[in-house]
């Protein structure tokens, strides 16, 4: 019991899925971290972490006080905010462990102070926090963490954002205890594609959006192909082949790298085939002798929460 | 009245939808050619022009020709076709005219044998026809001719085509009376776009597709841009800017290049918008002095129609 406090659950997302580079993503039901939040009456931001991962306490540094600072000054510097997080996503997973600091901490002052803000400004507070993670103000996992279910990141300038209508579906997800850097990851992209492969890519995407629109499954499973960038940063991640092939094989309609990786997931149709597929991917990682976690869960329709501590 | 004849409706067809270049299309009510068709004993393809186009009447140069010879010869050469046709769609307009042949006789020709085609079949054979007609067996007027409304076609290879649901819809059709071909239009493009440009190609295609199956108008609108081939298509068209811009003036949701031009589109919700779009269309081109035909129609949920002649 804490006094005062809300209890604000911030869940893993995946951006791009698949075919979707950088417009694309959805709410995982696992992993969540978890922030609890108060208003105190000095304008400032006092961070302590639950966790072991180390992450820097000064707000400035901090991707959740980031967001606090900003919001506190566009108020008026009027008050501050006491937060302890625990977080569950591990930083550098891939599965936006910073984005579920920035959400968490931009809906948890929105609702402390009775909802001043709209879905879209949420955003863009919380894209500070991601500026400060990676350098880029990307939205990809934001709005999803933010909106709950599948997100369409249409235009960041100026932000336009779809809550996509999709059909039940679970992820399984395996994160191999790997490093690979975002950074990294957007580096080895070619600046210029062909004009072909664009063609085919967007063919993929229109097809995944009629699909999840239409909850034809089928069509989901066929168009999660992605032809760009898939085959440039699947070379950073040990046995991916593997894990896809096995995968499919095991029941999944398709998948690939969560965000710029080392996650990868695969979705599924019902929750029993994700079992299997997860099983099927802890399998390959095990013969590779490389260590994980991994996780099953439904695509979740729901965003940031907040309740009472 | 045509003794043992059928008569088709074939109608004219907008490809690429602004950003959905080579995999978005849909069906106009207006224009519309009318064919007349039967079969006869023979294995072979007798072709009459009744409008004043001086299309071939050779079968084997003929686009409806060359579908009709392709299931004759499938079906073991046991009947032949006679046909007439009255073209009102003008060739090299950029609104479907050869995939309108094409299509119209795959689906006769499916009708008069008792349906033994599936829709992927029919696209296949009227594909011939846009091979002979511009040297690429593309699918993208073809899909929306046979089934109407909006399509996607995801791939080609394998052919796997969608219909996309969508909100009631009018299109304001100008053609310019100016030769752009499609051979030119396709060579002016450059073979590998910049990412940051695919991406947001992209992200309109998503958009487009979930405006239109969330029937929401204001997405679709928003969605409405290209940023791949419009730039470099338009300048072959005079007065495509003003066109586009008086046509948002007056109340369009957004539109561009029909297929590869020399037409423009564009889409409304209402009918009377769509009315007074025509009309700032045409005084665009009648202030540059260049002659035009224009229609006005609901995008058609109807493709080919055959009924009794």
């Amino acid at each position: 019991m804490r006094e005062g406090y809300i209890k604000v659950h911030c869940p893993a997302t995946v951006a791009n899925m698949v075919c979707g580079f950088d417009i694309l993503g959805f709410a995982l039901e696992e992993p969540n971290d978890i922030m609890y939040v108060r208003l105190i009456d000095e304008p400032k931001v006092i961070i302590r972490n639950l966790d072991d991962y180390g992450l820097p306490t000064d707000p400035e540094k901090n991707v959740a006080g980031v967001v606090f600072l900003e919001i506190i000054q566009q108020q008026g510097n009027k008050f501050g905010f006491e937060v302890e997080i625990d977080k569950n996503i591990k930083p550098g997973s891939g599965l936006g462990s910073s984005a579920a600091s920035a959400a968490g901490a931009a809906v948890a002052a929105n609702h402390l102070l009775n909802n001043p803000f709209d879905t879209n400004q949420l955003i863009q507070f919380a894209m500070l926090g991601e500026k400060l993670a990676c350098g880029v103000k990307h939205a990809d996992n934001i709005t999803p963490c933010i909106m709950g279910g599948v997100t369409l990141v249409r235009s960041i300038h100026p932000l336009d954002i779809v809550r996509l209508n999709a059909p039940e579906m679970y992820a399984a997800v395996v994160h191999p205890q790997i490093e690979v850097k975002t950074s990294d990851a957007r580096q080895i992209l070619r600046k210029e594609v062909l004009l072909k492969d664009a063609i085919r890519q967007w063919g993929n995407i229109a097809g995944l959006v009629a699909g999840l629109e239409q909850g034809n499954y089928d069509l989901i499973s066929r168009s999660l192909e992605d032809v760009i960038v898939e085959p440039v940063r699947s070379i950073l991640i040990p046995g991916f082949d593997e894990v896809k092939l096995k995968s499919k094989e095991a029941g999944a309609l398709g998948g690939g790298i969560s965000g710029s990786g080392p996650s990868l997931f695969m979705l599924c149709k019902e929750k029993s085939t994700a079992i299997q597929v997860e099983k099927a991917m802890q399998d390959v990682f095990t013969g590779l002798g490389i260590e994980y976690r991994s996780y099953v869960g439904k695509l979740s329709p729901q965003g940031v929460t907040c309740t009472e501590a």
